[in-house]
Parts: C-alpha cells; sequence; structure tokens
C-alpha cells in the first residue's frame, strides 16, 4: 500500500545536490580566486585556529546534537544539519568570495562561512520535521542569499564599520525560518504531534548538543568581535543564564519541575544577547543582561510558543524565536542603551538610535520577506514533503536495516 | 496521594538561586575590579584559549557526562552539573577577585574559577542522587569557600611558591564530599538502591564524559603547573593507567570480565596523580605513577566501597575517594619522596618532609570538618530532600512532557 | 553450563597487558633519553596544542565511538579502542625514539605516536567484534610495527622529503586489517551475525563519532603536513564528501532512502584522499577529488563490502577498506597526476610515476603480508577467543552489574 511510505527522495535530493556540486566547483574554478586561498600564513592561522574549532564544533555539532530532543528524529536532526550546513559552508565562501568578503580581518573565508552556516542552522530549527531534506537544502542556500545580501544593503546604505553579524545571524535566520514554518503549517499535524516529545535518551543526546554550544558560544562571539571582554562578557552572561533558567523553569512549571528542552533554549539566551553588542561591559552589566535574556527566553517558551501555534499557526520545532530573536532583539538594543549612556552629544544620540533602529527594521523586514517567499517555494508539490504521519520521524528517509533483518 | 511524589522544588531552588544571582550582580558591580577584567591582551589570552577550552570541556562536559552511568540520572547529572558549576564559577570569581587571586601569571579569573568549579563537582559525585539541586547549590558553595580559605590558609602559614592547586581540588574535593555524604547516610536506601546501577546506554554516555576527562586532563594538569613537562608526564601516565585499569578490573573480577564504572574510573588515577606532582619526572618514573594510582584505585573500588558502605555507613555515589583522595594523596607523597631523594642536604629534606605532611594534614583536616558542617547544614528538613523511594531518579526533578502526553 | 559463557579474559588480558606494561616501563627507563623528553619549549608546543588536541580527540574519542553502531558492542568499540590506542601510543613512542622519528619539525613524539594510533584503529576496524582484547592488543602492536619498518624502509630506499604518512596510516593499516579479518574468517558466524546491526541509539553514538572525525580531520591532515593549504582543501573535500555521500546513498539505496552506516564511512573519504597528498591544490581540484573519494567509498559499501564476504570470505567490519584503502590510494595517485601536470620534463616525470608507484606497492605489499602473518597469529587456539554466538557482543567481555541485581 502506497500511502504507508513516505515519499521516496530518490528524484529529487540527489539530482538537487549532485547538480549543485557540480555548478558550485564550476563556480569556484572561474571566480574563487586561488590567490586569496593560498596567501593565509600559518603563523596567523593557527594563532586563531582552537578558536575557530569552536566554532565548527558548535555548527557541526552543537546545532545538529541540540535538534536531537525529538523522539525520532535523531538520524535527520543531525544528518540533514551535516548536510545542509556542508552545502551552505560551500555556497557561502563562493558569495563571499565574489561579493568580497564583508569582513577583511577573518581568518580568510572559512569563519565567515560557518557563521552563515549557523545562521541556516538557525532558520532550520523552526521546520525541523516537517520538511525533507531536499526542502531544508533549499531552505539553507536562500536563507544565505537572503542574510548576505541584507548584510551587503546594510553596508553600502550605513557605511559603518561596527558592523554586527552576529545579531543579524540570529534574528535574521530565527524570523526566516518562523516565516518559513507559517507558510508550511500542517493543519493536521497539529497542535501537538505525537511523535513531538523528547524521551531520556534523545534528551541526553540534546543535552550534550546544548553543552557544547553552551561552552563554546565565547568562541562564536569572539571570532565576529576579535576582543577579548567580549569572550569574558559571554562567559558571565552564560553562567548568569544557565542558573537564571533553571530557576525559572522550575518556578513557572505547575509542578515545580524543570523542563528540559526550555532550560536548554533558555541557558543560550545570555549568549545569544552579548553577540548583539560590541560595546565593552562592565562584568556586572554582562551578568544583568544575561539574567534579562534568560528571562524573556524562559517566559517565551513557557507562554508564545503555544501562543504562537495557536494564534498564528506557527509552528517553531526547536523554539528559535524565544533561543535565538528575542534574545537578539534585547542586545540590539542594549547595545544602542549602552551607547546612549556613553553619549553626552544629543545629536549623535539620535543619530545613533536611529541608525541602530533601521539596521534592526531592515533586518527583520528581509527576514520576514525573504522566509516568507522562501515557504511558498518550500510548499510546491514538486519537493513531495512526507505526510502528516511521517512527519518528526527518521524512518521517512533513512534505512533501517536492522528492521530489514528482523523481517 | 501526596507520598507519590518528590516534594516541588518550587519554594526553594527558584528562590535561592535568583536571590543568589542577584547578590553575586552586586557584588560584582561594587567589588570585582573592571579594570582587571579589562586589561588582558588578546594575544596572551589566545595563546593559552585551546588549553583554557580544555579545562572548560572537564567541568562543564566531562564531570556531567560521567556521573550519568545511574540508569535514571542522566538529566540530574549533568543538569545539576551544570547549575552547580556556573553558579561556582561566579563565586569563585569573586571570591578570588576579592582576595587576591592566588594564581596571578594565569589568564585572568577564569582558570582560577574553572579549578574551583571543578572542586565542587569532585564533592558533589559523592553526594550524587541523594540531594536535591538546592542542597548541591549549597554544597558547590561552602565546598569552594572552604577550599579558597584553606588555600589561603597554607599560603599564609607557609609562605610557598610551589603551591599546589591540582592536588587540592582531588583530596579536598573527595573527602568534603565523602564526609557529608556520610552525614547524610540513608538507611532505608542503603546498601544498594535498585536504582543505583547503568545499563548499556547510560554507560555508554559515561564513557563519553570519562574519554573527555581522560583526553583533555593533560591540559588541567598543564593550565596548573605551567610546565610542558608536567603535560607529557600526565599523558604517559595517563596511557598506562588506561591499560593497567583494564588489565586488573578483569584480574579482580571473579567471572574474568571488565567491570565499566571501575576501569572508568581507574583509568583517570593516573592523571590525578601526576596532577599532584611539581617535581619534573622521567617518563618511566610518572609510568611507575601511573601504574600505582591504578593499582591503589582499582582496588579502592573493588573493596574500599563497600567496606566504607558497610562498616562506615558512608556511601559515595561515584566512588570519588578512589578516583580523586586516594590518587592525588599518592601524587602528593611522591611529589615528597622525589624531592627528598633529590635532595643531599638532611636539614632541608627534613624541612620538605614537614612542609608537606603540613599542607596535606591541614587540607584532610579542613576537608574533613567543613564537608561535616556541610552535611549537617544540608540535613535539615528545610531543604525538602527527595524520599528514599526516588533517589537516583530524574522524575523527582524534571518535567518528563512525553508521560504527560500519553496519560 | 560452560558454553553459555565467553571463555574468561582472567588468564590472557591481564597477563599480557601487565607485562607489557612493564616491558615498556623498562625500555623507557633504559632507551628514551629523557633529554629529548625535557627539551621541548613551552612556546612552540602551545603553538600547535589545538592542533594536537584534534587528532587525540579523533584516535581516542572519533574512532571508538563511530565503531559503536553495532548494537551490543558500544562498550567494547570505546573501550578496546581506548586500550589499544593507549598501549600503542607507548610502543609507538619508543620504537620512534629509538629508530630516531621519522619526522622531527613535529611537536616531539606525541603527534607520530598518535598518527601510530590511529592506524592500529584503523586495522582493528576490520576485525572488530570478531576477536577479544588480548587479540587485539596483539594486533595493535604489530600493525605499528610493520608500519614503523615499512616506512623505515621505503625511506631507506628512497631517500625522500615529502615522505608521506597520512597515505601509509590509511592503507596500510585497512590493508593489515582485512588481510587479517580474511585469516580469521568465522564461517559459523557469516554471511550476516544476528547482532551485526544498528538501532537508533547505536547509531546515534556513532554519528557522533563520526561527526567528530569529519570535524577534526583537517587537523590531522595539517599535524602531518604543516601546510595550511592541506587544512583548507580537506575542509572543502570534506564538505563535499558529506553532500555527495548523502545523495549517492539515496540514489543507490532500492527505496530511496539513506543508509546511515554508508553516509558515515563515505563523508570522511574526501578526507583521506586529501591526507594523501602533498600538492598544493586549487579549491576546486579538492572539490573534485573529495567528490570522486566519496563516488569510490559509497561504491564500495554498497557492492565490494558483499563481494568481498561472499567471494573471497574477507568480512570487513566497519568497511575499513571504502573508507580508508580506496580513498587513500586515489589520493595517492591523484598526487602523482598532479606532479605530473606540473613537471615538464619527462624523465623527472618517468622517475615521480616510478617512484610513487614503488611506495605504493612496498606499502601495500607489506600490508599484506604482515596483515596475513598477524592473522595466523591471532588464530591460535591460545588466545581463546569468543564463540561465534557471542561475536559482537559486550557481554562476552563486560560486567553488567544491573543484569546481577535483577537475577
Amino acid at each position: 500500500m502506497a500511502p504507508h511510505y513516505a515519499p521516496s527522495l530518490w528524484a529529487r535530493l540527489p539530482a538537487m545536490a549532485l547538480m549543485l556540486e557540480i555548478i558550485f566547483i564550476v563556480l569556484f574554478a572561474f571566480f574563487v580566486e586561488t590567490e586569496e586561498f593560498k596567501k593565509t600564513k600559518n603563523q596567523e592561522f593557527l594563532y586563531l585556529y582552537a578558536n575557530f574549532q569552536d566554532v565548527h564544533v558548535i555548527v557541526f555539532l552543537g546545532f545538529g546534537f541540540m535538534s536531537m530532543f525529538l523522539v525520532r528524529y535523531g538520524f535527520s536532526g543531525t544528518g540533514f544539519g551535516l548536510l545542509v550546513a556542508a552545502m551552505v559552508v560551500q555556497w557561502a565562501t563562493f558569495i563571499n568570495a565574489f561579493l568580497s568578503s564583508f569582513h577583511s580581518r577573518k581568518i580568510c573565508f572559512l569563519v565567515n562561512a560557518e557563521l552563515c552556516a549557523a545562521s541556516a542552522l538557525v532558520a532550520m530549527g523552526a521546520v525541523h520535521g516537517k520538511t525533507n531534506p531536499a526542502q531544508l537544502l533549499l531552505l539553507g542556500l536562500l536563507e544565505v542569499t537572503g542574510l548576505v545580501v541584507n548584510q551587503g544593503l546594510i553596508k553600502k546604505l550605513f557605511k559603518n564599520d561596527t558592523f554586527n553579524t552576529t545579531m543579524q545571524l540570529h534574528v535574521f535566520g530565527a524570523l526566516f525560518g518562523v516565516m518559513t514554518s507559517w507558510v508550511l503549517y500542517r493543519s493536521e499535524a497539529e497542535p501537538r504531534h505525537e511523535k513531538e516529545k523528547f524521551d531520556s535518551k534523545t534528551g541526553l543526546f540534546s543535552t550534550l548538543g546544548m553543552l557544547l554550544l553552551w561552552m563554546f558560544w565565547p568562541s562564536i562571539n569572539f571570532v565576529e568581535a576579535q576582543e577579548i571582554r567580549i569572550m569574558y562578557s559571554t562567559y558571565l552572561s552564560l553562567a548568569v543564564s544557565a542558573v537564571t533558567a533553571m530557576a525559572l523553569s522550575v518556578l513557572l512549571s505547575p509542578k515545580g519541575k524543570i523542563n528540559l528542552v526550555h532550560v536548554q533554549g533558555a541557558a543560550l539566551a545570555g549568549g545569544v544577547a552579548i553577540g548583539a553588542i560590541r560595546t565593552v561591559l562592565d562584568p556586572w552589566v554582562a551578568m544583568v543582561i544575561g539574567m534579562c535574556a534568560t528571562l524573556l527566553s524562559t517566559l517565551g517558551f513557557r507562554y508564545m510558543k503555544d501562543h504562537m501555534l495557536f494564534a498564528f499557526e506557527c509552528h517553531d520545532t526547536c523554539g528559535v524565536l524565544s533561543v535565538h530573536a528575542i534574545p537578539g532583539i534585547l542586545g540590539w538594543f542594549a547595545d544602542l542603551f549602552l551607547q546612549l549612556v556613553n553619549t553626552d552629544d544629543a545629536t549623535i544620540a539620535i543619530r545613533f538610535a536611529v541608525h541602530y533602529i533601521c539596521i534592526l527594521l531592515i533586518s527583520v523586514s528581509m527576514s520576514l520577506v525573504t522566509g516568507t517567499i522562501t515557504g511558498f517555494l518550500l510548499k510546491l508539490k514538486f519537493w513531495k514533503p512526507q505526510q502528516d504521519r511521517k512527519c518528526f520521524d527518521d524512518q521517512a528517509f533513512w534505512e533501517f536495516p536492522h528492521l530489514a533483518v528482523h523481517n
């Protein structure tokens, strides 16, 4: 009986992935300057290598394992994360090399590409379980294109040096993903799919992913800001976040127990918020920001997530709105506030405020528009998405040889 | 029926954690010199960053996952580890900044704070599963306070430069935890709680934690000693330890099989012992010390752990006495022995011996006394500990949403 | 009933391991120059420390966890990996110190020893589940001896500076292991043992191991080549590999689904192939090589593995032939091809070709011969291998205390 099986990936994923790979290789052969590729010095690179590897772990291991809390979605969570990140890294390398990279003091192309991949993975967090890998691949590539275009636009308009990719990474990615998920809403599979839950095994794997993100988050903020004090601030902010998240989770729970998924998300909020800040902070200010970000994030998990689902028919699998969007926007306003406090001149203060708010508005609008368009593209029957019954389930996409043996 | 449920954390954990966080923020605002915080140079920091991140992984991931072998205690093992470590890191940063840090050549405050957190996690290992998170939080803070006071005391009394935090970290932490556990002894839950066992899933997670500790242990010894040869010695000693632990586990087993938990503990003994040594070692001496430490540790696991339980009513969940205390003390005496061998002058030799033994005696006494006091503080009914039936069980503290869905 | 139990390890493993340890300590005491050990400078070491730690993670965590996909072989996969690697590291340190290390620009002895251990773990991959730890220990020591002798031989014969350990590591290790497995073939346990499968838990653990290998592979190629561009090439090649492996797995699957084990192996093929190359590559060339290596590796998994089993009675547990041998040889020929393209002079080109092919032939012959000899040594009844029924099963070697409690 055909309807028992998810539509085969045969006709879509391989053709798309292999074709894109061949196109990428041709593009690299013609457009990626090999000089650029060759001139980096060993010394300079190794100096930042430990830092880069932390980002590498966050992108390829952390995000994938953290999204693994769904009870039957472990292979897909990590596997498709690897697939999309590996593809996006190539695409981002190309477009950054083509458009001239937006940060030149970075260790060549790698860090930029990884930050773009992180942004795509944030967007993926909102649609996990409801899309097939071919759709995720398209989503990843469009998200990164949107992100880079948005960054180019802001750079053109504002000519600012203190450009902040990290804020964009989180806010743009999260809103993009949420909009896509909104368009893709499956009324049959909701309000809560029977497989949308965690058990003790998947909970422990996602704890592993979350701890990797939590531990290496200071590195992802540092790699962007290149300022050691941002790393210290992130470190303290995350420490406060972890404690606050656990306390608030108990406080807001009807039974007085800790909710694993909420804590995992909210404990990262402090790191996201600090990532949006370029002002040098006193330690205690970083701690206050971490506490506020965690508070908003926990409230978002407890109340807003269901509200989004019932009121707006918008389903956000990993709660990226609470983990990335809200703390990112909070951090952006905190940065603006700190800039205003440090400025005596009212004219400059107003310029700062307009500047910050415009950048945020442009980024938000871009992410909402591109996310919605991507959603409609992914909704085409052409992509053969899995049936509602097969959502949040590895069996739609992965061979389970031990089942074959038993039959 | 009330007795079915563990006492809610609602009234204790959130109030305590949030109050402490607010106090910490105020203390940081007034007492942590921001100059100190700001003056570190990028260059200097990045140079040691890889090394610091290894310690970070040990503290936040390694200890948590290693304590995860208990079959139903995975969320608590890692979650409460994160909670206590994140809190202790802030407290240790403050008291070290306040009392002026005991090592100034370290990369600022971070490393010190992490070593203190490691010590608290060692102490926690003895009481895992028998306490609630509010109790663990108090235990962590008191342990670190005791450790720092002890270090200040020894520094005052002996004015020595070759001060050894690593030895203290292990010996102080382990004895502190064991004494606390002794006071908290629950005769109902013993001799062996039905949930105090591992299965293949939790065994693999704790193997992951143990391997992270094993791999990055050279870094934790290096970060303290700042001497590359200590790192080499640790590396070789750990290699010998891993092999010896597996061989001895088979040899001492009635069925000739390997015991996972014993091997995991004993394979780290070599690293702990070398951590207590500041003399530069020949490679073969490091290997001999690793072998002896593993031998003692394995014997401790096989025979002493049960003896402690039945004779002294002292239950040591993770076997911290065998993993941390015994190898630490062995290393301390090995260091003394090597110092005596290298000294020709009898007067100096005697001074050395007195010096070493006094430091050990003071540390041991301090840890025993403070651990006992902490135990009595934690025994207060105020803390609402879980019932005996709910020991070693995540369900006392964590929401399991998938159960709610099924009902 | 005796036949219910696997033969006890009691009489073999402890005696062998402890005896070897004591011999190693004596050899270290007499032959490992402590000057060598002591003269390394902190600065120089820390510079490469992040890089070294990545290799450390690959050897002790990555290989072990990746081999954990077998449903009942998790403890053995990681535990015996640790046992053999820890032993081989000591042995390799000794023979490299004795024969004078084959690369002097490395950070002292550690990196060499780790690369040798990696090679032994590759060989182990072919015989996992069909041997006991005492046999694995012997296999590891003989493999490394063979590898070092082979390298010494090639160095003597060709006096070349561009010596490539990484190629040897993979090709020598894989062919050695496959030959050993061929000799050890158990007709009863084949064609497919009932425990030779994965489930969702072990699949996720092996995904963790595979991602660690995948992420840190650029480091293992760099640590050998000391050339930053090799690292970039590996990075791009692996990104292409991951995408291609997933696409090809779907394409070659009858049901249009992804096979986890095939993808895990084939996604690493690009990194192995680049490791065999010392020529500096354009980015697009690295990507093409990654794609070809993955194609060959996937075909090897889908078709050759079963063919080897049925036609040659050679069982390759982890598919090391497809992951390590084929991509390694492909990379070696790609390197030769690139050398020929860059050479104008026909005489030099012919010398190059002869040179490359001879090195490959010598390595292959040596690995086949030593692997076969090792196989016959391991086949001796003296080693008391487990029964066919107990293959791929932890219970033959590990205590499961929770079973004892239940009984």
